[in-house]
């Protein structure tokens, strides 16, 4: 069996917890230009901020259903520099940037190897599952994603 | 601008109630083979039956907030005739073979012109959202689906 | 049946040739929020550039075989006002803002009835689909963009 | 970090070569139902039979672009016995259950630690990317899928 390293890793430095997840691409990432379609990169995207909080002790299902917090993401900026292409096996990074009362900014990179691919910046608010209004980031978290 | 007639249409005679709907290929529907990936189909049959309940009446966001029943598919059998490319203009049929105390079970197929590229059989069940067990079909519900 | 009112329409005025596609938000548009994915909105953008495409009779399929032209999107920014759900009906925007050299712009909206849901700028270059390197737009493609 | 163990591992014993790839549940598999999405599980079943075909030296990508050998999938069934949730683990499993002449079978199974979610049978037929009409599979191909 082909043996890429698969498990996320935390990233030590940098402006906040970091988290670094292996992505191979399949068929189904890609589109009938010949590389990966645009959109896919946003699941990825998607895969590494949900690891990192899971790395932080976050786990965004009981965190729905017993806290009522779910984030939204409200903008994103995503500039794509190289194609990936089926087969290749690609680091994605998420990285906090900036932690507010209710916003959650997120850093992502996408690489093959050394090579940047795809960058964004993706900033998300936390909402009330039930509503899907604004509301505060609770204290707990707010600490647990400032420090790590 | 391009007039792809893309309002899903009543069918008439068989088994049971029917519909068909267009679905014009984009990007993001195919893969590097060149063609549309065979996972993307089954969302096109999705949006047949949907279209389908729509049809009939049966807005099934409504049937699980109100009603509290929620159509899971157990089953499905698809056969893959021929490849759809991109910018095809295809139709997808979903038609009502069965009506059953907890099942529904549906026809399906997608068509280029009078080409058969896939066919399926769907298998579905009404389960209750909250604890996903089977439960009956409500009657009115039932009537509705048995009679055109 | 239901009818949604299906076929894109070309929109007039503005700055540049514009088109609006209307999409039915299925099971598999959704997650597990309750509303539809954020990345799903890209797929329901490059529909409406797509439709847009098609109606200046720019065939996106024959444009990459035989002219070797590809659009690559190489910036996107999004922004996401407020959430779609289950059977909403929603209306897909795709404006041409600007016809460089090798640059194609677009300025896109989705939208529920009167509300603006999502809006954003997708940047695409045209690249030779063997290489992928930024190529010039041919001449009668930049014409046909660029009159109404 | 949470360290899921995220390496696909080769699985002794059974019909044929096998393995099993780990796959963590995201928003962008799940639905407005709070499940994972029924045809997200193609996508999991595509990504064991790669890597289990990487495994085996067989690199899909050169496959296509070198020796003109695409596989493509003719037919599913696929049986769903369990719903699967946000950030649940799966364990995706595949296994080569015939190699014929033009066809490769495939048995595959999805599983949350020891209960069985999804189980499907996948049949493929060799195919020239550029007619995507049937082909015998290579000699020295069918002998690596056929020997452990």
């Amino acid at each position: 069996m082909s043996n890429p390293e698969r498990a996320p890793r935390a990233l030590t430095g940098g402006p906040g917890p970091a988290c670094s997840l292996p992505v191979r691409i399949y068929y189904h990432h890609t589109d009938a230009g010949g590389v990966v379609y645009h959109g896919r990169y946003l699941d990825f995207m998607e895969a590494a901020r949900i690891e990192l909080l899971n790395g932080l002790g976050l786990d965004l299902a009981s965190l729905a259903e017993r806290d009522h917090v779910l984030f939204m993401v409200y903008r994103m900026e995503v500039d794509y520099h190289r194609p990936a292409r089926l087969n290749d096996l690609l680091t994605v990074g998420a990285a906090i940037a900036r932690v507010g009362r209710v916003r959650l900014d997120f850093e992502q990179q996408v690489r093959r190897g050394a090579e940047l691919l795809v960058s964004g910046k993706v900033l998300a608010a936390c909402v009330d599952p039930r509503s899907f209004r604004p509301t505060a980031l609770p204290e707990p978290l707010r600490l647990r994603l400032q420090h790590r």
